[in-house]
């Protein structure tokens, strides 16, 4: 495959949701979305691919070879028989080398996010199939393309929410209730789209009938270097904490320095400390969301809210910034007179991709398709390397052997317009797609 | 004058626009403005006032002794026959002894403030005038109970907005145009309430005929000490600046320290800035109020602006504060490959209060009402003490020969529900304000 093959069906989905002030706007259950699963359904229909939408409104799109013997995969494909509430537990399986191997990713976008995050994948993985059967590749377990649910979290919060859901990682009455920042709730955004959040709950049936889950997604740092593809490693452990500073509101024009409880002080200090701590640990820490109340030019702050962000490449690591981060901050909040809380919101403990899968990858790509574009000739390997994001991939590593490809992405920018890659790379990361998908289901 | 007196007519207005969470949401033009400019009017009709709104709503409570005999002041009362455009200019004046007494505040509020501010000038200007009556008193001139519209910016950005525009300080084309957060304009808002934005501007003849303005306030600090009453001496000049730090939106998962260009680095280091620059110079410097984008947990900052708020006893020392502050933020902004920039919003110079008013109140209060309740009796003089907050007074002060009193606050808190005052020392404020209009206008 070459650059321009890659980009006529790029092209297509390129406008859907592009934002005149740059980026892309693709909530899910959006209009934009919702043009997307359209697209992904024609790609589906176009290619004589067998459409499901599951009960958490994800997509996937089936190359069953036992169905066009006659003969479709049992216990994949019911979309609404599994049952409603409950962990994901293990449910009958089909043989092993009849289990479907899962590749794809998601439509959805931060708010003004790049092109390639997400949709990439999916288009990634239509061309990979195209690429198989002009070779006359004959599957002998099901390939299915998949589009997950709301992975960003940039509506409802809850990043990979539809895998979640899928996993039963995630209460399904929490998530109908989960709001946008307009107050509607996932149920009202989805019933307004025609979809049934009644629905909405764990799918052990599906994730039994998974033989393996290979997810293509753009590389969000600048980590790949000479190598257009690279295999995953490890997701690094990550969390969140809300941090609350308070003090007392009070007129800036009146009140003496001393006698203030200024917890803007306090806050100001943490940003610096976060970012002290994790360069001390090679890790990373950020504070990007605040809000202030009353949040007015001429009043002392009485309440400044703020969330850190920490990832770091083993949970010691992580647990060491946000120790240091933590005793310097209350040291601080006492000489301010202010408080300080700190309070978890999410911590996601390391995943580690199947390193057999991996290594299996790794050697495949080494040998094949990507080595041919490595100035220098072919390499032993893959780039093997970790990431800091979260990934639906993530998710379902708890269930199915799991594996992620990155294409390289020359600005290192993620989750903003200025991520980008070569359509060389993407055609590079389509065959490489294609390489493993042939040698897990041919 | 005792505290019973007062608390017996300061109930009647307690209970309007008292906001669950504390403090009040008086807003102008809001139903709880309205309804203490209800109570404005009923207060004036029950001691046979004759009221006035002028022609940017503020309202005016008359006891004319011309108006009296039959003859009332010519030239002051014509609410909306002046010009519509141009500055405040002199005009034909009555004579001097004739020229009228204003005295009042304003009612509304900043989000959640005190019950004081504002408020605290309107009752006591009532009960003044109720002391003066009782004491058989007999004006020379007019002397008139204002409530001034807007003062506190808390709708609609702008403080003093009332006395601003009857002073032709703000172009009522922009006056009308204000926008608060709900995007409602004053124009808007003042319709609602069934005024006419239209007649918005200057009021010069209204202006040259007051002789004196005196405006009874809580005070905002803790500076009066041992006085219940004390005497104004200036307002700090005072300065607001648009602080823009810009970076680059990238994932906080993602990208690597080194690779960062984050302005909420820069801007926690201005917070922290400002406070140590305004420490050193004895002045204040404070920043309130914050906007991110796009303020999401898992990205880095694109672009933090801040307000920063500052104030000091003469231009020269504001000066000095702004100077150190801007240059060692430049500095921190090239370290952290961020951008900064800072734009005045608004810069009020020095407002020194009319020295021979100050000097004649000062002395007739040590004198008088207030030094009976100083403990160890008497004082020579009350106290003169100068403040950092922006008053109407402050921008009257250029048109007409203006004072403040000072009510003691023990808590020193301002803007917030916290301010307090005992009810001893608001009558004690009724008392002087009392001697004051004698000493002016009887």
């Amino acid at each position: 495959m070459d650059g321009v093959d890659f980009r006529r069906l790029w092209d297509e989905l390129a406008p859907i949701g592009r934002a005149e002030a740059g980026g892309y706007l693709r909530f899910s259950w959006s209009d934009a979305d919702l043009a997307c699963r359209d697209w992904f359904r024609a790609q589906a229909a176009a290619r004589d691919l067998r459409l499901e939408t599951d009960r958490n409104g994800n997509l996937f799109a089936w190359w069953d070879p036992d169905a066009e013997a006659g003969e479709p995969n049992p216990a994949f494909g019911a979309a609404d028989t599994s049952p409603r509430t409950g962990e994901a537990a293990p449910a009958a399986r089909p043989d092993d080398d009849r289990r479907a191997v899962l590749t794809g990713s998601h439509f959805d976008s931060v708010p003004h996010g790049g092109a390639y995050d997400g949709p990439l994948g999916i288009v990634s993985a239509f061309l990979a199939v195209d690429r198989l059967r002009a070779e006359g590749a004959e599957p002998k377990r099901p390939i299915v393309i998949g589009a997950f649910t709301e992975e960003e979290g940039g509506r409802f919060g809850v990043p990979c929410l539809g895998s979640r859901l899928m996993a039963g990682a995630i209460d399904p009455d929490r998530a109908r209730a989960l709001t946008d920042t307009g107050g509607t709730t996932l149920a009202q955004a989805m019933r307004e789209a025609g979809a049934d959040p009644d629905a909405l709950g764990p799918d052990p049936e599906r994730l039994a009938n998974l033989g393996a889950f290979v997810e293509l997604h753009i590389e969000q740092g600048r980590n790949l270097g000479d190598a257009p593809v690279g295999v995953a490693s490890a997701i690094w452990p990550h969390g969140r904490w809300r941090l609350t500073f308070t003090g007392a509101a009070d007129h800036a024009g009146t009140t003496r320095l001393p006698d203030r409880r200024d917890p803007m002080l306090t806050f100001a200090f943490a940003v610096l400390a976060a970012r002290k701590e994790a360069r001390l640990a090679d890790g990373l820490a950020t504070i990007g969301r605040v809000a202030v109340e009353p949040n007015a030019t001429n009043a002392i702050a009485a309440k400044v809210t703020a969330w850190l962000d920490s990832r770091a490449a083993d949970a010691a690591t992580l647990e060491a910034i946000l120790s240091g981060f933590e005793s310097k901050v209350r040291d601080r909040a006492e000489r301010d007179g202010t408080g300080f809380a700190i309070a978890p919101e999410s911590e996601t403990p390391i995943v580690e991709f199947d390193t057999g899968l991996r290594d299996r990858i790794a050697t495949l790509l080494g040998e094949g398709a990507a080595s041919d574009r490595v100035p220098g000739g072919a390499r032993e390997r893959a780039p093997v390397l970790p990431t800091g994001a979260g990934h639906d991939a993530g998710v379902l590593a708890a269930h199915v052997p799991t594996a992620m490809l990155f294409v390289r992405n020359p600005t290192g920018v993620s989750h903003a317009p200025g991520e980008s890659a070569s359509d060389e790379d993407c055609a590079a990361g389509v065959d490489a797609l294609a390489a493993v998908l042939r040698d897990l289901a041919c």
